[in-house]
């Protein structure tokens, strides 16, 4: 038993500083139950885990208790969904999320959050399936793999793990891999809005990836979670792209769009024209691992999804994620002010900020230690975050701007 | 990438009848469609698929409803929660369902529903885990273990994978497997009360198990989401037998105990003297599984959770349950009134109907068309189920007496 499961155990191999205590998320909050020990009374600001703040609006709360309060109803008790969403939700998400793409309902498959369809893709695709991952980006998609048994070893020295293949994001390639040096895989994961980077890719760069996956026969797994927060002309879909279809299962979720990170709803499209080389449609095989590994979405978040997509659902929303970047634009004004390289916040709700020639890990306590707010360290998203951190956006306005003032006074020359 | 996923997709090898449609839901589910179509006029009873029928009671949809609503308010919103649940629920069902048996807080995993784990335990265990399971059994365990690749070549002939080890249980050996016979696996799927045959296993037949899974270092996955249903002495959970908690993971789920079919709640436990041959905690692996692939049950159906766990809302549940049960005397005194042999139906909310010398999905077809009534075809739930149907007891008490009534008609003398 044991020797099978210790090829990715912790009992196992040694493993980086943060996989060894179970993730990022993990290594924040265990730094932050570090501080406030250590600095009781100080008040600390949480620009780490990208956690929604905002309350959610009325009218879609309003939809999810009157659908709690039917249950006790014998006219609206409701008991199992289809595993794959209620039918009007996936038409809803079709004809709001991907109007004038052609996405039809029964390619929609709502889920319980884009992390969890991560690692449904993952049993999908398998132990043997190669993968290539953007560098920095969402530790979500190595350590599935890490779980399935895809990564190889962890390389201390490089920092990598052999068997998956990192295409580095960085200023110097506008956030989009040399595609050139990029081996072929059977798997991409793309994030755009990227998470860390803020970056989404453009029209041309997802032209290329289309291109690039076609060509090797690899299937994009391409992260839209935070397409809400494209305030430009940024491709807010990769099924913008004209043949995408062929080659691409996009992830997306209600988390960052609606708060409802607590309240867990997302979806994955697994297009009809995207076939196996032997012509048999993936998402035959995606629905079957759904319907074997999943039981449905709650119902009571699959009505708030609904409400969501409503016209004053969605505006509503509008509202709070515009909150939300109004925040982002206030902390890059603060690192720019300091002189500072700042990356994202225009397309999503991080900003990437490069400390020149530093250890992240370094910057990130300095920040904790000296102004009580709490970061991500850049290398936490892979050897590609080194000199980074990562700000979220995500926090009450008087909390941003006291970061800010925070910030200044901490890097002022 | 076909090959790799083509080890068990649809695309690749011919599978039996049910699975190339996608399990047994969708098997009973399209016969309800067609039969439909044929008899548009004919009252059909659904007696299938074991969905609950009962409104919730009022204390627990409000609980959700108060959740919900809060989300709305500064004060009440809430974001992320911990992927392992609130520690409030684990303690909770910590503290109620084992109640005498001393599970921390810590050791319970909650989740989207027990199907749910089952997957992402089949995620921990691997590719290269033996397993074995009751014959018959819920569909959920091979399915999944189908696809994580543990089950090997399905053979026609015997309706069996080559690969996983089935342990017939049946009236001859009081539904407990021959583990004289059982060959040593690293894992063992156990269902009590069972789904599909109603038993519930004995203290003794449980110590045995519990002997068995220590000599050869098997870890039993124990299925207890019909224990509420248990109305004699027979043991609620694995940890009531001596010993258990250093080979046994216990899976269980609020579906059928509060009718969350929808709502979407369970839980996982895994006792800390759990460990591997290497001495590593095997709980520490799970919560790496559930921090990675999972991201928390919902927020609200949690709310209702620990609402059940209340004590007015456990007793409220109660009634729920013995609406059910009574229901099942009532189909039982059909079928025994018939001079039928039948199983189930004291422990659990199934009636496991013998029909000597009969192909199962033949009886479920004539039982469909001259009755109008659904039931699963035994054969559904492995080669041991042959000359059984499975009835279910979940349904409103006037479609039950109806069906009592069509079914007496049918095989009067």
């Amino acid at each position: 038993m044991a020797e099978k499961i210790l090829k990715w155990s912790l009992g196992g191999k040694k493993e980086n500083k943060w996989r060894e205590i179970n993730g990022l998320d993990l290594f924040i909050s265990e730094h932050e139950v570090e501080h406030i020990k250590k600095h009781p009374r100080a008040k600390l600001i949480r620009l780490g885990i990208g956690d929604t703040t905002e309350p959610i609006p009325d009218i879609i709360t309003t939809a999810m208790v009157g659908r709690a309060r039917a249950l006790s109803t014998i006219r609206g008790y409701k008991g199992y969904g289809a595993e794959q969403g209620s039918m009007e939700l996936r038409m809803a998400i079709a004809e709001t999320i991907y109007r004038d793409m052609d996405i039809k309902g029964y390619e929609v498959f709502v889920s319980d959050g884009a992390q969890c369809d991560i690692s449904r893709l993952q049993m999908l695709f398998g132990s043997n399936a190669t993968i290539a991952v953007q560098d920095p980006s969402f530790p979500a998609y190595i350590d599935t793999g890490v779980i399935i048994g895809q990564a190889g070893r962890f390389k201390e020295e490089t920092g990598k793990y052999s068997q998956i293949a990192y295409m580095a994001c960085q200023p110097e390639n506008n956030f989009f891999p040399d595609l050139s040096i990029t081996g072929k895989t059977d798997i991409i994961f793309f994030c755009s809005p990227n998470n860390p980077t803020g970056h989404a890719a453009t029209r041309q760069q997802l032209e290329k990836l289309v291109e690039f996956a076609k060509e090797n026969g690899s299937i994009i797994v391409y992260d839209s979670a935070y397409a809400a927060y494209i305030t430009d002309a940024s491709p807010r879909s990769i099924y913008e792209i004209p043949g995408s279809k062929e080659v691409a299962i996009e992830i997306s979720s209600f988390s960052k769009f609606a708060g409802f990170t607590g309240v867990r709803l997302g979806w994955t499209v697994v297009p009809e024209e995207l076939r196996y080389s032997n012509g048999f449609p993936v998402i035959k095989d995606f629905n079957r691992v759904v319907c074997t590994c999943f039981n449905g979405a709650s119902i009571i978040a699959q009505a708030g999804g609904l409400a969501c997509l409503s016209v004053d659902g969605y505006q509503a929303l509008r509202n709070v994620i515009k909150y939300y970047m109004d925040n982002a634009g206030i902390l890059i004004e603060a690192f720019e002010s300091l002189g500072m390289k700042v990356y994202g916040g225009k397309n999503a709700p991080y900003i990437w900020v490069h400390f020149p020639g530093s250890n992240s890990w370094n910057v990130f306590a300095e920040i904790l230690e000296k102004t009580h707010i709490l970061t991500v360290p850049g290398k936490g998203f892979g050897p590609g975050g080194e000199e980074y951190i990562r700000v979220s956006a995500f926090g009450k306005r008087e909390s941003i701007v006291e970061a800010s003032r925070r910030l200044k006074k901490l890097y002022k020359r």
